[in-house]
C-alpha cells in the first residue's frame, strides 16, 4: 500500500519509518526550507531513527498526495487548519484516508482536529486519528505498545488496524472519537501539571493529579456526547506513563522547567491545548478546575505552588 | 482525644507520629517481641522518623485499648483475623472507633478487611478504613496528599474526617467502602505487574497497564455491588503514583526484583491480595486477566516474560 506521512518531526518520521517497517511503499514529506526535512535529507537520519533508503523524502505536496492511498499528517495542531485549506486544492481527495497523528485541539475554537479539518476538507472526506502512548525512543529499541486507531466508520477503522498492526504496535478500534480526541489532546495539559509538582517537589501529589485529571476531563466528554469512560482508556490514561512520568515528555519538561523559570524551546502542544480546553469548558459549562489553575499559572501569571497547592487541598468533602 | 495505634511497622509509627501532630493523646502498641517495637522503645526513631516524647509506647492491648476512643490498626492484613479474635475479648468495643489502615484482603477468601473484623468483633463494631496515596517519607518531610476515610457509616466517616484532617494530609468522605476496599487492595496488585515491567525493560507499557489495571477492578467493585466508577479515585489509580512508579513502593520493588530472580525481604501485601482476587473472580465470575498472569507467573512457574507481553499484545480488537 502506499502511504505518505506529511511531517518529518519525531514523530512523522518515525511514522514513516514504521509504516515502511511493516511493509508499505512511504513518502515522507516535510517543508522546503524545514530544518528537520533538510537533516533528513542530507543524513538519512535524526536524533531517534535511521531512514531506510527506501523511504522517498519529497517536498511537493503534490507528489506525496498523487498515488497515496492513506495520507498521515503529523504536524502542529495549530497548523492544521491552514495546512488542510492547501491539500484542498489537490485532486482525488474523497479516496485516500486521512489519518491525523496529533495530540491537539485548535486553541481559539476548541474544535477537535477532525472537525477542523472536515470544515476545511468538506464532510466526505475519510479522516480517522491514531492517539495512545508509546515513545518513539522505546518504538525504536522494539519495546512494544498499544495504540488506538478511531474514526466514524467502523470500516475505515478496521481497515487502517489491519495494514498498520504488527508485532511492536498492537491497535485497538476505538470507539468513541470524542472521547479519543479530546483524551488524547488533553493527557498534555495533564502532564504539564505533573511536570510543575515534579519542579515544585510536590511528585507525590501526581496520585492525587491522576485521579482528578481524568475525572474533569471524563466529565467534559461527557458533555460533549461522548463516552465518559474513554479517557480511562488508551488514548488518554494509558497515555499518562508517557506523558506524566517520562524524561522523554515534552509536556512535563515543560512544566517542570516552567516552575524553574526555564526557557523550553520544543513544543508543549498541551499550552495551546489549555486553552482550548478553558473554551470547551464555557461553550459546555464544565467546570475543569485543574485546566483552570494551569491558565491561571502560565497566561495569567498566577503563583504557581499556592494555586497548584489549592487546586489539592481545596475544602472539597465528597470525592465525587 | 486518645488514639491508640496498633502496629508500629513504617506506617503503624507513621500514624502515631500524625496523630500526635494533630494534637490528640497516642499511645502506639507493639508484640513484645517486635523489633520494630524494641527498636522504637530503645532509640525513639527508625529509618523514617523520630517519635515525639508524648507518644506512649506499650505492649499491653488492654491499655492501649483501654482509654482510647479511636483505634488505628495498622498489621498485615493476613493476621487481622487472629487479631480482631484478641480484640473481642477486651471490654467496651463498641464505645470506641476502628480504624483500619490496611490495604490487603484475606487471601483465602477474598474478604474485605471489615468484613473480617465484623465477622471476629460483631455487627455493633464502628469501623472505617483509612485508604490513599502518600508515602510516609514525604510525608515526615512536610510533603501533603489527599486522602479517604470510608465506613457504612456517613457520622463515624465525618467524625474521623474532622478529628484527622490538616494542611498535611485533606481527606475526603469514602462514599463506597466496597470499592474502597478493593481498591486500596488490589492497587499493589498493579504494583507488582508494573515492577515486572520495569524489570523486563517495558516501562512504557505501564500506561496500557494503568488503562487496563483500573478497568478490570472496576468491573469486579460494579460485580460485588460496589460504584465501579470509585476506582478511578484517590483509593486506587490515586495511589498508582506511590504504587507504581515509586522507588519507595515494596510492591513495585518486589515485581521488578521476582524477574531479576533477587530475593526481596519486606512484606509485600499484594501477593497475598492476588489470591484472594483470583478467588473474587470466581465468586463473582468477573473474568481478572492482569491478575491470572501474575497469579500464574507467580504460583504457577509460568514464564514472566511471555506472559504479560502476551496480556498486552493478544487479539483483542475493542478496547472496551
Amino acid at each position: 500500500m502506499n502511504i505518505s506521512v506529511l511531517g518529518c518531526g519525531r514523530w512523522g518520521s518515525f511514522l514513516a519509518y514504521y509504516c515502511n517497517s511493516v511493509g508499505h511503499n512511504v513518502t515522507l514529506w516535510g517543508r522546503k526550507n524545514s530544518r528537520n526535512f533538510n537533516a533528513l535529507k542530507l543524513h538519512r537520519k535524526n536524533e531517534y531513527l535511521i531512514l531506510p533508503d527506501e523511504i522517498l523524502l519529497s517536498n511537493s505536496l503534490e507528489d506525496s498526495f498523487g498515488t497515496a492511498d492513506v495520507i498521515i499528517i503529523s504536524i502542529s495542531s495549530q497548523e492544521l487548519r491552514g495546512f488542510a485549506k492547501k491539500l484542498n486544492l489537490i485532486d482525488n481527495k474523497e479516496d485516500k484516508i486521512f489519518v491525523l497523528c496529533m495530540k491537539g485541539l485548535e486553541a481559539s475554537s476548541g474544535s477537535r482536529l477532525t472537525r477542523v479539518f472536515k470544515e476545511e476538507m468538506g464532510n466526505n472526506i475519510n479522516v480517522a486519528v491514531w492517539v495512545g502512548p508509546g515513545h518513539v525512543q522505546d518504538f525504536v529499541s522494539g519495546i512494544p505498545n498499544c495504540m488506538v486507531i478511531d474514526s466514524e466508520n467502523i470500516d475505515i477503522t478496521k481497515r487502517l488496524v489491519n495494514i498498520l498492526s504488527s508485532d511492536l504496535i498492537r491497535f485497538y478500534y476505538g470507539q468513541d472519537l470524542i472521547g479519543n480526541e479530546i483524551g488524547a489532546a488533553s493527557k498534555n495539559v495533564i502532564g504539564i501539571a505533573a511536570g510543575m509538582l515534579d519542579g515544585l517537589g510536590y511528585t507525590s501529589l501526581k496520585g492525587a493529579l491522576m485521579a482528578r485529571g481524568t475525572r474533569e476531563i471524563s466529565r467534559l466528554v461527557g458533555a460533549m456526547g461522548g463516552n465518559s469512560i474513554t479517557i480511562y482508556g488508551l488514548s488518554h490514561l494509558g497515555d499518562y506513563e508517557a506523558t506524566l512520568f517520562s524524561e522523554h515528555s515534552h509536556n512535563r519538561k515543560f512544566g517542570e522547567e516552567f516552575v524553574k523559570n526555564k526557557k523550553f524551546n520544543k513544543l508543549a502542544e498541551g499550552v495551546s491545548t489549555i486553552k482550548a480546553l478553558i473554551e470547551l469548558s464555557k461553550q459546555y459549562d464544565i467546570e475543569l478546575p485543574i485546566c483552570n489553575a494551569l491558565y491561571r499559572v502560565i497566561f495569567e501569571n498566577a503563583d504557581v505552588s499556592g494555586t497548584l497547592i489549592n487546586l489539592f487541598l481545596r475544602p472539597l468533602k465528597f470525592e465525587f
